[in-house]
């Protein structure tokens, strides 16, 4: 061990001997929660329950309901011990239960929120002020859904500012607290997030980065002016780098230049962290502007993973905690070794990582005052103690607030309190070897390596398994401009004609059809010939000709032209996007997430295919083998919509062409280039010529080829009109017809969610708003009806209103709109149609205005629609919201089930029975819980319909293929004359 | 060991030291054939191909047909040294081949099987008679198909009795073989096969003993005036009660009390064999009647195994080789200890065996004349001569007759020499140690506990796994008299009436329906109540109502339900099945089949919900649990056919009640008190009452049902015009209708079978007479077309048509008949019709006579039709068969694929390469290979067709239960505030 390392270890062991005399208040268990938080350390799913529990609390009203949900939290927990003996005693509690839970709450957040009201601040600022230690405070609150949220955000951080500077006014100064190596330290600190003073915080959004470095603006002026600190926290890391560039670009104005106290927060379990120090130390060097910078090490760990997994983005967080906690104390010294430009701030409760942090500073030979230590409110106070008494400055990062909005704050600091690896957990709960708690980080490799095993021996297959094609991440600025590249580039190629594919040879007709921009329709995106009754002939014919070929050719071939497919679409991905955006009027990320699902289809199936073509054998016999098997059906039309001009059709396409189908295609007549775009891929993954035939046209040639005796398979998304029109005459047997029709049929859809009283109304807001107006609520999938439970109706509604009146409106190009237009002007005028009706049926809560080049409305939402309106019946296919209003969550759900469609539905519920009631009696194709109900993915979470929505076949899922084939059975004698073949008897 | 034992082995020791001086012709491998042998008792998969093409290989006429099958048996062997290198040698020879390979066949044959000619047969007796030896003529042939064959049979006995009386005339009296105990023995000797006297010889027709007593009778008395002896071989187990009854029976007749050499052979493999040689004794000595007793260790080993399998019966013989050898020996003593009564001949070539034989007599004080060793010709000459050189006397079993109706019998003795566990092999090709070859034969008892123990575990599970109805062995005498003691019992609760259910009432209405006997059609089977649309509306409501309860009763309550009806219809299975020889004239087989079947339905469609009950996760992610399952869609129509009135309408009404729909059941006008039955036993298995509503009527009330708006799924199985108007109005989208109905519909089939220029032929008759005319062609699987290449042709129809002319025609209450009457004056009087186009159509090959009272019609073949004829087109569900000649196999396939029906479709070829054809281009539902096509069973062979066959659903299969369920996914956000639940970050 080198010298230092031993300073570090026994100044982290001095200290820990100081500290290690009291007990943090969180471990101190006085109460039943307290006690509840002793157990959750031992049994996980009872610390599950338990954080559930506290995180819906809050929002509970009566102790009725309150009781209700400690019973259902708690009912299934697997914790024979305390768990069921603490129920039963709550239980029995009977009335008392609801003040008691209550005050507990309370009495546990107000250990790490404090109330906002002055006297409350003043009391918790200045009984600090004697330990002494400094503090910054941070404002806890509801996600920022609406501008006028944001503006009241930035009010909020005014007026703190305002009555901070009253309260610190009679402060006499400390010096340990208020000196800083160069001279006096504003007593007054703000910490402030960027997400907060923005209705949608997105890097995506050019309009982002301004407003938020507009609206800190004045923070800065008034921090300026009252001598107070302010610091930019860092959020997720979807967010980090346009953090970073709101603060260098804030603090590059001119006005800012000389303005000594701004500090942004920097994660040090962030792979990217070493870089970002290292450029932000260049860039203030480069500018010789002073700094704070605040090292922390991050309080999103499991949220990063889980949304890095499930986007299938790569993971932004060291897995293994030693390896934050090597990295934590490379950035230290780091910003100690740059305390020319940098005031370092240390945030953490870790002694070792602390003292290493001191030690190496005393060892670069910088004062105690150049650099402060940062720990959180109501945590670790022992430590905090051990730490002023040492001399250093201690800054509290102070939460203030409402308990409600708070929960977020409170259920993140209670999990990193009581997470296996946390250092108080370790250092009070779990008393770990001090040896162990104050050695040097060392990763642990032997992990890593593990996994990398597991991954190549995956690897070795032929076919490796199905993975979901990630989104593009538009945190990513190479992203954004490779697609705002192909953008112009696209462009270049309008007007361009793309013809028909029939019997392998490309085809012309003597009418055209333009494909226009939505947003411009004076733009044509491109021109495709119009298939009469003799090309949809000729196609039918060269399909059926070539049926025997195709369907004798290997499933492995089949399936690497679909594998083969899905690479050209990966290497063209974001021109098709390009394409999508001004052909159907997507917007960027639509537009991305529609090629992406493309690509999965095309993986999906082509694997799918290759697991249904191992013929099963049905039951072990001797002398006889009997296999079960699946073949094609034939011929099969597949009619798609605009709405996903790539995904669909290719699913469909794909699912009729792997199982060994010749396939007929005819694209909507509004996205017809999309169609030729995915024949030309097909035909460059080299697929037969004859395989698959393009025609392109409307309603009549559909019809033709549903009618045709010898299409043996339909395959078709769109209205229920068509829809049902399709099944009435594919299954009307026509003369010559040798065979029953198969139609997949997936059709419309008038979705509900139902927001439940103790739902989470941050999610439920963002999640509606998205699930109701994204692509204009031209999804099948789209949220036509929220269902509110009379608790929640007005609440809800008046955030949901300002959030979407936030919504900027115009052509999907410029990424900043988040509405764009409807497909064309049929639809755009059934919509207004729509709104006009509404006014009569509900009360207009908001109708936005739409520019009036192209096919736009504006999003509108209605209340007091009845059940039995048509604003809560009938599919309007735009940006139109019905909201009704039930009496409970059963009323709720009973109103969501009485429409004749059934595709998705939502709850937002925080109630494990009702969630489970909903689960049972909630009947759509693909509910949703607690989250937006569009976007289903390929195979997570196959996709379809019931009643008027469809025949219950799921896209994406397991059964989806069997619908394009037949089965056999195959029952072979193996007898003979008594001879039975080997190892068959046994 | 003790002395005797000692004894026996030195005598083993001492004959197997005097047998190693020579090997026998078999392992000699001279020529090529020879060495394949031998290389085939290294390589189990080059076994198989030698064996499979030595058996279709006399069958072959041209070298290129040969050359053919050669590469197409041994192109696929893995078999790296001597096959490939044979096989190339083979096919480098080029035109050789052909004759070379005959030749080479016709030469081991040749040392099995003796020409049946004067000459060459006097040559091979007579020189057996030099070694000294004895003989008994075995006669091979193709098996008996008709009454004709069976008489040639006999007559062919009689010649041969004949001519060997001339041959013998000349022989001069060698003591060791022709001087018994008690005197002269017959040096004429002939073995006869019961069943190839009678066309059908079936325990279940009491025909089959007088008839084929009444055969031997001429026999008996010629042998007796010729003085020749005579036994009786046993064949398969199912034959041998009968075969048994027969050799008593007639030896009992008072002509043959005194005729002194009557045998009958007894194997010791069978488990029944002490049992049945105690009692064989036990009548001889009560009726003083000394008879011989020709001791085998048996030779359908392979077989018996494979049909026990098959059938789920007990298996008759003793798994492990040594049980069989122990059962021998113990047999052996006991019929030398009854040496008052009984010849004993020992059929073996172990010598472990025979000495045990040897010694024991010896100890007995037996005189060596007393018994006799018998051997096959051709096999283990060396052992033959040092058991001669013993002094005992030695009979060789000597087949005579063609070789190509002789490779049955050729195969069972290349088997039985190069299986692992064969005497000969181990002694001559293995080397065996000799002390382990003449060691007393202890069973191996470690296997057979182990075999204990796995399925003790399988046990533990809760629902066992599925295994098939077992069906009534009618060999055994106590199930013959229990369906005959039913027959009776059902008669008397003829006319009686059997309500609707509706509502979970029993409800009777003014209009009645009489089901009446097709056999006799003045008996009245019973009495139904006619639902009008006022009850079925009625029994639609009571279903949707009932609908939400029972869709929320757990799916184990609801298999439940369906394994205790399984256990119900267990318990009245022979009841149900006598009714359903009176209401549908099935024959006992049929009816037997019938109700096991609906018994499988129950049990696998229980297990199938158990099993797709389990909610799938799609996919294992953080934060979002994602799963997939099933539920029911609603009201379920159960609209049955009649001909097989308790399993199709019990599947369809299964399926429907156990996925959670509510049923309205309509069984078949023909056949409704089976379908009261259906409902009586589902309500005493604790079906809520509502759950399924029985209505009864015609075609208006399924009509009704379909055009419900309330019915949400219709599973039909019935014609093909009523199944395109369902699918026609069940898709037209009716006012008020919620949903888009699902029909899941079996319709017709007008199947082929193609037999190919190498099928075998004795095969290929039986199975298409069962699969034409098994219940007088009234299955949709039936064979209505036969499909002959031109080389069988003519061979292969004019045995069918002698088979078909010697089935017996009559009510099907009498078991004897294997034709009984059409279900419906309707159906007899089309039938009759197509009769008549047949003739004008094509050539009326056969047309038998039919009872005029009753349904009858007689089975009929027309030959010369071509694939446009109606005959070749209609499904005529008549006893009536359609004759197509093809040019070859792929005309054949041409032909049969010419047809709209595409439901069942069979083959017979023993070509790997036709049959590989056929399983790539023979577009069926169903294909079987080289068996019947009828009698799918549950699980083993999912069940339906395609093209206007059906919709690709398959009855009893993995896929069925889906189409009447409606698959969801629930996605829901376990994410809380950031907190993960534990475990689902891994």
């Amino acid at each position: 061990m080198d010298l230092i390392e031993q300073e570090i270890q026994q100044l982290a062991r001095s200290l820990y001997h100081r500290a290690a005399e009291d007990k943090p208040s969180i471990f101190d268990a006085q109460d039943w929660l307290g006690k509840m938080i002793e157990w959750s350390l031992e049994d996980e799913s009872l610390r599950v329950a338990l954080f559930r529990f506290v995180d819906v609390l809050p929002s509970l009203d009566t102790a009725g309901e309150i009781g209700r949900h400690l019973e259902e939290y708690f009912a299934k927990v697997d914790h024979a011990f305390g768990g069921l003996v603490f129920l039963a005693q709550a239980l029995r509690a009977g009335w008392l239960l609801a003040p008691v839970a209550r005050q507990n709450v309370t009495r546990l957040a107000r250990r790490f929120i404090v109330d906002e009201e002055p006297a409350a601040l003043r009391s918790a600022l200045e009984t600090l002020r004697k330990e002494p230690a400094a503090f910054t405070l941070d404002v806890v609150g509801e996600a920022t859904v609406s501008e006028k949220e944001a503006l009241a955000t930035q009010r909020r951080y005014l007026d703190l500012l305002q009555s901070l500077s009253i309260i610190s006014a009679s402060w006499s100064v400390v010096p340990q607290i208020d000196q800083g190596a160069t001279g006096p330290l504003p007593r007054i600190n703000l910490s402030v997030k960027a997400s907060a003073l923005c209705a949608r915080f997105d890097p995506l959004d050019p309009d982002s980065e301004r407003m938020v470095r507009e609206r800190l603006r004045p923070l800065f002026r008034e921090a300026a002016r009252l001598n107070a600190g302010l610091t930019l926290d860092m959020e997720q890391y979807s967010l980090k780098n346009l953090t970073l560039a709101i603060f260098r670009g804030l603090v590059e104005e001119s006005e800012f230049a000389s303005q000594p106290h701004a500090a942004i927060a920097i994660q040090a379990y962030l792979r990217d962290a070493e870089d970002d120090v290292t450029e932000l130390i260049g860039w203030a060097r480069a500018r010789r502007r002073r700094i704070g910078v605040r090292l922390v090490k991050g309080a999103y760990w499991d949220s990063e993973i889980t949304w890095a997994k499930q986007k299938g983005w790569p993971i932004p967080v060291f897995l293994e905690k030693p390896e934050t906690d090597a990295n934590y104390e490379r950035l230290a010294s780091l910003l100690l070794e740059s305390n020319d430009v940098v005031d370092a701030a240390f945030g953490s409760h870790n002694l070792r990582t602390l003292s290493y942090a001191i030690v190496t500073a005393e060892r670069l030979g910088l004062p105690q005052r150049s650099y402060e230590i940062q720990m959180l409110y109501g945590m670790g106070e022992p430590i905090r103690h051990a730490i002023i008494q040492n001399g250093q400055r201690v800054r509290v990062y102070l939460p203030v607030g409402k308990l409600l909005p708070g929960m977020a704050y409170l259920i993140r600091r209670l999990m990193e309190n009581t997470s296996n690896t946390s250092f108080l957990r370790q250092t009070y709960a779990d008393e770990e070897q001090i040896d162990k708690l104050i050695a040097s980080p060392a990763p642990a490799k032997s992990v890593t390596q593990a996994r990398k095993t597991t991954r190549r021996r995956a690897a070795v297959n032929a076919v490796e398994p199905f993975q979901n094609e990630p989104l593009l991440d538009f945190a990513r600025e190479e992203n954004r401009s490779r697609f705002a590249g192909f953008l112009k580039e696209v462009r270049k190629k309008f007007t361009r004609s793309h013809p028909l594919w029939i019997g392998g040879d490309e085809i012309e007709t003597k009418s055209w059809l333009n494909s226009v921009n939505p947003a411009a329709p004076e733009e044509i995106v491109g021109r495709v010939p119009v298939a009469a009754r003799e090309e949809a002939e000729h196609a039918v014919v060269n399909a059926l000709e070539f049926f025997p070929q195709w369907r004798r050719t290997p499933v492995s071939e089949r399936a690497t032209v679909m594998f083969r497919a899905a690479d050209i679409m990966r290497r063209r991905r974001v021109e098709l996007a390009a394409w999508e955006v001004f052909e159907v009027a997507k917007s960027w990320r639509e537009a991305d997430a529609d090629v992406a699902e493309a690509i999965d289809y095309l993986e999906y199936y082509g694997r799918e295919m290759l697991r249904l073509s191992e013929p099963r054998l049905t039951q072990k016999l001797p002398g006889e083998s009997n296999v079960y098997l699946y073949e094609p059906r034939g011929v099969g039309a597949v009619i798609a919509p605009w709405n996903f001009p790539l995904a669909i059709l290719t699913g469909m396409t794909a699912a009729t062409l792997v199982t060994g189908n010749c396939a007929v295609v005819k694209p909507a007549e509004q996205s017809p280039v999309m169609g030729a775009f995915l024949m030309e891929i097909l035909r460059e993954a080299n697929l037969p010529p004859v395989a698959c035939q393009l025609l392109q046209g409307g309603g009549e040639l559909g019809a033709y080829l549903v009618r045709h005796a010898a299409v043996q398979l339909i395959a078709f998304t769109g209205s229920r009109e068509v829809g049902l029109e399709i099944l009435r005459t594919a299954y009307d047997h026509q003369p010559g017809q040798e065979h029953v029709k198969r139609v997949v049929c997936e059709m419309g859809g008038k979705n509900a969610i139902v927001v439940d009283q103790d739902a989470d109304l941050d999610e439920a807001v963002v999640h509606i708003l998205e699930s109701a107006f994204g692509y204009q609520g031209q999804k099948c999938s789209a949220a036509s009806r929220v269902i509110l439970v009379d608790e929640v109706h007005d609440l809800l509604l008046e955030r949901l209103v300002e959030a979407v009146r936030s919504l900027k409106i115009g052509p999907p190009e410029d990424p900043r709109n988040f509405i764009g237009p409807v497909i064309d002007a049929a639809a755009q005028s059934k919509i207004i149609g729509y709104l006009t009706l509404g006014k009569r049926e509900g009360k207009c809560l908001l109708e936005c205005e739409a520019p009036t080049e192209g096919f736009f409305v504006g999003p509108a939402i209605f209340s007091e629609i009845e059940p039995e309106h048509r604003l809560a019946n009938d599919e309007i296919f735009g940006p139109v919201l019905s909201v009704i209003k039930a009496k409970n969550f059963g009323h709720a759900l009973e109103i969501a089930n009485g429409s004749a469609y059934a595709l998705t539905g939502g709850v937002f519920s925080r109630s494990p029975a009702h969630i489970d009631k909903a689960r049972r009696e909630f009947r759509v194709g693909n509910l949703y819980i607690n989250r937006g109900i569009t976007g289903a993915i390929v195979e997570r979470q196959p996709f379809g319909g019931l009643k008027l929505s469809g025949i219950g076949s799921k896209a994406g899922g397991p059964d989806y293929l069997l619908q394009f084939l037949e089965p056999r059975t195959i029952s072979e004698n193996t007898l003979r004359h008594g001879f039975v073949a080997p190892g068959e008897l046994k």
